[in-house]
């Protein structure tokens, strides 16, 4: 990691409250990119569904009769009701029909009947197929691409963050423990947060107690001016302290250990991998947890954060269980007030844009990303 | 009736919430056409008022001496106050007096007094009259148009629609119950589900069972293909079920027949009446239901259900007036649900129209109205 | 006091709910004159501070070590964070500190500290001084201007109302109470209730008793057509009535007087001096109330009322303090509901402007006031 070689300016301030600059958010990052909507074990049977909020969006995620993943918009093609009522569920008989006027579709998303419909004229069935979703999974995460072509595929689009992650089973395991949290601040704001430690000093205490490194703001031992590598091996990475094992409050654990993990990814006892901007996955020893983020609108986000655990896992270790979610719901709460104060402040009419700092390197990264994002997309629309 | 010969498209989807065409359809239709406010026993007495709220509008509807209708924008022409501060009640005294600086007019609207105001300069009481509303009045229902000079007298304007209810005695007919309902959809949505009923076989078992042809999808026998005409009175209208009378959840009543009507009305069990778009009224043998509809925003709408018997039946036939409230309830509640699931799937970015099938022509004939009247207030808005 | 020598319209009506004015007079108005934010006392000591909300923006105002009042946007140079997190606090040990990264400010705006902060590049503190705002103080009023030069001295802004409240020692005086109220209107029309009283008598029985002459809908003997000054000192001025001697329900205090008031403001019971549009002042011999305006959007405003006395005396005298609430109280309810109701009335599509009578020239004042201060702002902006 590279620090910053001086100040850099953020973003400019209205672009985290003009409505019309949150618009075109949505069609240059949200609309455009892969984002997570949830996990293959929520969808565990064909017919199974869950519907995800993305801007102004709704999309059906459910899985066909051979189990594939499939995406659809939640609007029915006769007049544009929406199908699903509930944010999950089940469509019986692999069938999915609107409530409206009983429209029915098949699980790819083929009209197949229209009960009642007077046969008069040139209506084939074929001309209102539901408009699908491109739909891909990684990890036992599903992902969904608004785009008509999307730019990469997915694994391309995860890129080399997913192999941070490649020693753990992330297919087989399950949500052990779920929450959503809605935040009064632009989704850039919350990312953010999340891209730099340089805050952990003054917010995290109970986290800095587990990740000593987080002391200091950075993210890296390979941030510090006086670091140098103790072995081949050691890339800067942070760790927990020595004789802590996992992040939880005081850093121990008595779940079991994910099976097949290295001895590296054992002492180090944390890995995180980034997937801008819908997910970031930190792994642990025994537990993973995700956290995915969706816009709610130009100030207003939700975060879905889940604890992953190998199948049965909780069942069988119900009190140990309930010592992992702790930490991280202290963190999530501190980070959350930060966010929405940070938001509060970015409206006066003398902030055009603030500074970062040496460390804020990969703020300064995901600001580059966005940038990049709304370039390619305006030249998309001259197209 | 005829059905379309083929599927015809439905409205843009974004007429449906984008706030400046819902600003276009206030000018063009709301702002322009009679819409039914509310009915004559309302205001029996000289001096009752009520007031009504149409888009962004609230009239004023009340009763001069002589006893006709007169409406005014709730404004007073001083400095703007609203005049009324409840939706119902009375001006005492024939005088409407502005609650702010008591500025006092006549029933008609003139400026009468204005009591404590130093007389200096050119003051000309007759310059200050309340802004008025043409108003006017059919079968006991109260109507306002807010153009400079509407376009045709209400009557023109109710045409054919209206004879269907010569049989019934409206103007002497009381609201006996009245409920308010308000939709998150946009008001075309709720009129086009009015509009047509090939959502009734799903939407209303209740329904259906009163009125069997409504289980094949159709608002007419006429629009089956293999329908043949049975007498020369057969037009395919629809009726209540054989043995039963009228619309309630068993088909039958025990309230007293509205006298006057012919045979044939008593044995259809229902008429129907269709006032685009602010009405419409469903006749039985022995009551009388409207259904009133005002846009409340772009995604907003409120209902007014009133249930209408010759004055004193309610209170002659109190356990059986109980009978006739459930069905229509029932099918409204159904309706409604339905119409925001509507509003909610047309929100998708791949939605820009939907289509409708043959029996939907009420539909494609409801868009044809509104796209002339859009035209039609354009042109004006030219010349 | 000049009466106005014939109808005059208002302000165009849209000027009331329109957004896009409701900027422009922000800019032109609340952005640029000097707006009273609060009282010296509730900045009693160095560190001490509130936060002040006008229109869209935050201020914060507090004490340097050397007791002076100063003023900055509540928003940290780093990422823009909110600095501070309630109303009303103090800045432990001279420091404000932001409470995401911990960039440290003194009392005077300056950066001085940014701890944990890597050291690499062209970082300069003088480069990131918090955001100042203009701040000055008269008569123990706060005021605060977010122009980069203001127009005018504080004291210039305040003019010849100021000398009017000569005679009470407004520096020594202590808020013994404060009340907040929101109202549903746009701050031009609860300004304008404030500048006529052609609404006293219908709207304020209780007032018009302890101020018989507002029973003539006027603010000055010298508005009525047959007034002569009974002698040299005569202005035509409001007074209470023979016999009371202050605003109470009853028109009597047993609060001891404020010392150092002449004999006329003692039989007088009342003076006013108006701050438009952010203040105004009501003295009284044994209490002085002021009511700052706050606008918080194009419909919507609040108000802050605080009760003035000298130190200690609501303390020994408890039961006489609760007295002098009351009438105050019920005038403002009684102005709240006219001024919501105003604000209702404005909307309708007729009303393009309303009218002023020959009483309202104080209102017809206010309107040229804004006139040219619009008129002004616009020059402004095109140098």
């Amino acid at each position: 990691m590279t620090l910053l070689t001086g100040p850099e300016a953020t973003l400019p301030a209205d672009w985290y409250y003009d409505p019309a600059h949150y618009d075109r958010e949505l069609n240059a990052v949200w609309y455009r990119d892969w984002v997570c909507v949830g996990r293959h074990e929520e969808i565990a049977e064909p017919g199974d569904y869950i519907v995800a909020e993305i801007g102004t969006q709704r999309v059906i995620v459910t899985r066909d009769s051979q189990g594939a993943p499939k995406a659809f918009h939640n609007t029915c093609r006769h007049r544009g009701s929406a199908l699903c009522q509930t944010v999950r569920g089940h469509f019986p008989n692999g069938r999915i029909v609107c409530p409206y006027h009983t429209w029915t579709y098949s699980l790819d998303g083929d009209l197949i009947a229209t009960p009642a419909r007077l046969e008069v004229g040139d209506f084939r069935f074929r001309d209102f197929s539901l408009y699908d979703v491109h739909v891909d999974s990684w990890g036992g995460f599903l992902f969904v691409n608004f785009a008509d072509v999307p730019l990469t595929s997915l694994r391309e689009s995860l890129g080399t963050e997913a192999d941070v992650l490649d020693d753990w089973p992330l297919e087989t395991l399950v949500s052990a423990h779920q929450e959503k949290k809605s935040l009064a601040c632009n989704w850039k704001v919350f990312w953010e947060n999340y891209c730099e430690c340089y805050h952990c000093p003054r917010l995290h205490p109970e986290l800095c107690r587990v990740v000593p490194l987080y002391r200091k703001g950075v993210l890296s031992h390979a941030d510090l001016p006086d670091w140098r590598p103790q072995d081949d091996q050691d890339d800067g990475r942070p760790t927990v302290a020595p004789g802590l094992s996992t992040w939880t409050i005081d850093g121990r654990s008595t779940l079991p250990a994910i099976e097949g993990l290295d001895e590296r990814h054992r002492a180090d006892g944390m890995a995180f991998a980034s997937f801008t901007a819908s997910m970031f996955v930190v792994a642990h020893p025994d537990y993973v947890r995700s956290v995915r983020m969706q816009p709610l609108g130009p100030e207003g986000v939700q975060l879905t954060i889940d604890w992953l655990l190998p199948p049965g896992v909780r069942e069988a270790h119900a009190d140990s269980f309930g010592r992992i979610l702790g930490l991280a719901q202290r963190v999530i709460e501190q980070d959350s007030r930060a966010c929405e104060l940070n938001q509060q402040g970015l409206k006066s009419i003398r902030h055009r844009h603030g500074v970062l700092v040496p460390q804020e390197r990969t703020v300064w990264e995901f600001h580059e990303w966005l940038r990049a994002k709304l370039v390619g997309s305006d030249e998309a629309a001259r197209n």
